[in-house]
């Protein structure tokens, strides 16, 4: 029986879950909404995240999905209570699956929390953390300039401009001992190296891949063969497909552009 | 006579060239309109970008203003024409006063330019320039860091990660031989100082100041006293008031939310 799931995020980073998704159920299809128009969602107040949520949640219900994954780490953080109050379908995040890997993966229960300034003020993360270990010490701290590094492309470790950024944003981190750290924002995962190299012996969580496993729980069948996909933006599609492909790791062909 | 004057730009970047308008014409009333939900305009298409322009056009309209400033740069370079044939009043965009003191500015008309990606792919400020002075070698760049840099309150010309970022993006300036560079993004002046250390002996070219001359020469009356200031948010209030007073260079004590 196949099965299509709904994923929206701000922009493209989400298609580094959608991408973890599909490595573990290759067969589910799926319709991918990037809100381009905009993006960022993460310098964003919680009622306008919330109402952009709505929007976009609405726009996936109307195509027949059988589960709602919010890509966006910010958008997690701060709709989910109103997404799951309007849709009749399950809905699912980034944090309470991203918190849940980092309580098991953090011997010392010293965690670190990076991502937006909407997630981190939300305070989503260090909520769940320590639901799942109520003696956890979280510390989170919001990385603004991540993202348009990232977009720039600068994420190679030995760059002198990304070493001095990651540097910046996450020395204090080192003061603090955390054993584990979360990526709390889809773009994140492509400065693992660089973040790796400053904070040595700490994991690094990728919520995209804990997303994956409470995905496959949900979907435990497995059809075989190949899904369908398919790509909506509210800005232009040609931006989008121009990199859409590296987030994905799959060549995304076509996209159209939907008004929500 | 009073005169009433509305600007309009992506966020609170457009309030320095406020803050230089009303320097010239403090008796003015104005109303401002950030567009603080739909931020930033410089990565986003023309055809989204033209929307967004026209709506906040209309909204500013409606409030009795006898001249529309579109201060911001990605704007004004590529959505003039479609608000200039929508509305009934004047309209300003900062592109065509900057291009003109640059090309006044410029003894050897080798001028750069950097803005958004979208305001340098429109091209607006190298037709500007040329049409001013028609030999003119006009290099543009985009400089997506230097808005997070500025909106992180990293702009001191000594430190590290300010002088890495400016650094990269501003070198190639040396090497193309520019005596003057425009400051196309209401955010970069600034960085005045890190940019003037990277290229000494270049001019900069604020275009905030470029607008209120040509501005003063519509309203050469002058009616003594001070104006009334109006502001106007589309996300949270909150997060325009906590730093809208840095950018106008003076404090701003109400704004409301509008949706467009």
């Amino acid at each position: 029986m196949p099965s299509r799931i709904g994923v929206f995020d701000s922009g493209f980073g989400g298609l580094t879950v959608q991408r973890a998704i599909l490595a573990a159920l290759p067969w589910v299809d799926t319709v991918y909404l990037g809100d381009t128009a905009r993006l960022p969602y993460g310098t964003k107040s919680p009622a306008t995240v919330t109402q952009y949520a709505l929007r976009n949640a609405r726009l996936l219900a109307r195509h027949g999905i059988d589960l709602l994954v919010v890509a966006c780490n910010t958008a997690s953080a701060v709709a989910l209570p109103a997404l799951r109050a309007e849709l009749a379908i399950p809905v699912m995040g980034v944090v309470e699956p991203g918190a849940a890997v980092a309580v098991r993966a953090s011997p010392s229960g010293r965690i670190g929390v990076i991502g937006t300034q909407g997630t981190v003020a939300s305070g989503a993360y260090q909520e769940a953390i320590r639901r799942a270990r109520a003696r956890a010490a979280v510390v989170a701290r919001p990385c603004p300039l991540f993202v348009p590094l990232v977009e720039e492309g600068w994420t190679d470790a030995g760059d002198q401009v990304v070493r001095a950024v990651v540097h910046r944003y996450l020395a204090p981190f080192r003061s603090d001992g955390v054993d584990t750290l979360v990526l709390g924002c889809t773009h994140y995962p492509l400065l693992k190296a660089a973040i790796a190299a400053e904070l040595p012996g700490v994991t690094l969580v990728d919520s995209a891949e804990a997303v994956a496993e409470e995905v496959r729980a949900r979907f435990p069948g497995g059809a075989g063969g190949e899904g369908a996909h398919r790509f909506m933006v509210t800005d232009s599609p040609e931006k989008f497909l121009s990199v859409a492909g590296i987030f994905l790791g799959r060549p995304v062909e076509a996209a159209e552009h939907v008004d929500v």
